[in-house]
């Protein structure tokens, strides 16, 4: 299998990526390909990688850098094919490669993507996918960015891809499909929920139907569906919530000699939590919608993230999500447009 | 001053309301009058105050419950003048107290409200509010659930009413108000957001611009305003995320004896968190745009939590609230129609 990975898309880039690649290389004797500046990666690839492991470079020192949004963003995804993302992309378009993976700006990402690859046939809007750390396991929530207004069909696309993509890459049969809202009683919810409603009721999904916060981290789901306006709300204030109380917590513990003995004591229970919140275990989730196998990380990711991303890629490439993904969508178009003839 | 208190309004009740109201009228010397079941409420009334402490009770045998919901709950809101908010509120209207208190079902009361005391002339909707604990205080939150369709005047009419009651009734001078978006920069969100940026921007309000959770949760404004579906979202799902932390530590914290051992040592540290996550210093917000003080309490009230809801509803009547929530959306109005007329 061959990879391609954006060197330098980490917060603290280019070392997890140059280090992932050669684990990941050793790990699944994959090709690796580092794309980003040769001068930078190739001393440092060299000092890690011993003789015959198959990590190569592709030369660019272009990058979409965290810091890029909004106009300029857009500008630099639409025309400049230099940068690693870009670079990285054409390889995929090009088959060179089965996947692209990044753990660089998901916007940035996602408007290359758009650009570059464009949308699988039948898809009207490509979504951005959190993987949520829950009660037993992640729930997939999708979207939660890429589309701040979102019409019934995209919620019911994103129902279908999410199902896709949790069965194939995270081998969960039978997936559970919520719709996040404001209650969970069917009638509740803004008018966009209301109507998404009975399109997911009909779909032949697994629909559970609506889900609420405490049904969500409670691991009532597997896939939970919602306008990128609210998921993108959601992921951020999930995120500060646990940095308020893990932040608090820190703070308190080393109040005094005390809890800070009790803290050493109680570590391991710490370690669970940040194990509960850390990304890194699953490393990377697919651009839903887009035609081809692209792959974000986390901006925080470490060596041992980037190579899990890499495992979720060629986990994608191994039950070849993208044909699915394609299936899947043209199925329920179909079903929709015969039932819409029946009536 | 004069409050009247559901008294089988709280998850425990009516104990938490008899202590409350007996511990208010003592600490403030109001008239608190209990509202409920004379038989159940009168013998634990006795057994709790002493001689000369002004505690009354009206007797009413109907509740609106917390498991009331959908249109059962609107048909008892519109239709039953005998429930204990209905007669709690008809007392409201009279003039008889000059508070209304619950720690019940927050549709319940908004309903109830809505057909029994209106709304202040000129507010097109009432909004609940949510305080949130956040880094250093709380936010005011609103809309968390009475709209989950707004428009652009509904969430300017919000960070008005909002504005008026964190100064009135938390003491904040010159509220940070800001709108919950997806992204920081103006020009991010969804259609409503984006529209409603502008009449923030120019509404003489302090406008501190779009809002994610980092600066919400890191007590970066006093009020946020956002449409009643997305704050419920966000209300919900970070009670979800605390609840899945503490709860994942607890049982992390039980699991050897040195853990335990280690819990014990950091108890104040834990006590901390539990007291940041506790709705209890506050006790209860007003239900903004209701032509009267309404008040309402979390349904896991204790009597600490009766105490300061009673505390928060009293500095609504001495700081006049209705009156300052009525002249500045009045002003509003005609700022805003001096302002079209001059286009």
């Amino acid at each position: 299998m061959r990879i391609a990975l954006d060197a330098m898309g980490s917060d603290n880039c280019p070392e997890p990526e140059i280090r992932g690649a050669v684990e990941a290389a050793n790990l699944f004797g994959d090709e690796i390909t580092l794309i980003g500046p040769e001068d930078i990666l190739r001393p440092r690839l060299q000092e890690l990688s011993g003789d015959g492991v198959p990590v190569y470079i592709i030369h660019t020192t272009d990058t979409i850098i965290m810091e890029d949004k909004g106009r300029k963003l857009a500008r630099k995804a639409k025309r400049n094919p230099m940068t690693t993302m870009a670079v990285g992309m054409d390889m995929l378009k090009d088959g060179e490669v089965d996947a692209f993976v990044t753990a660089g700006n998901t916007g940035g990402a996602l408007a290359t993507a758009y650009f570059r690859l464009g949308t699988i046939p039948g898809v009207k809007r490509p979504a951005l996918t959190g993987l949520f750390p829950v009660k037993g396991g992640y729930c997939a929530v999708l979207d939660i960015g890429a589309n701040p207004d979102c019409k019934p069909e995209f919620l019911l696309q994103f129902a279908v891809m999410g199902s896709v993509y949790v069965n194939n890459v995270l081998n969960i049969p039978q997936p559970r499909v919520g719709l996040i809202s404001n209650g969970e009683e069917a009638g509740k919810g803004n008018e966009l929920v209301r109507d998404t409603y009975s399109l997911l009721k009909s779909s032949g999904l697994n629909f559970i139907g609506n889900l609420e916060g405490k049904e969500l981290f409670g691991g009532g789901a597997d896939v939970a569906v919602t306008d990128g306006f609210t998921g993108n709300v959601l992921l951020k204030s999930s995120e500060a919530v646990a940095q308020l109380i893990t932040g608090t917590l820190r703070q308190e513990l080393n109040r005094s000699i005390r809890t800070k003995l009790g803290a050493l004591l109680a570590k391991p229970a710490f370690t669970s939590i940040k194990k509960l919140l850390d990304p890194g275990e699953i490393g990377a989730v697919p651009l839903l919608g887009i035609d081809g196998l692209v792959f974000i990380g986390h901006g925080r990711s470490d060596s041992y993230a980037i190579v899990s991303a890499i495992r979720s890629a060629r986990q994608a490439v191994e039950s070849n999500l993208l044909d699915a993904l394609s299936t899947a969508v043209q199925e329920r178009l179909e079903n929709l447009q015969s039932r819409i003839q029946d009536d």
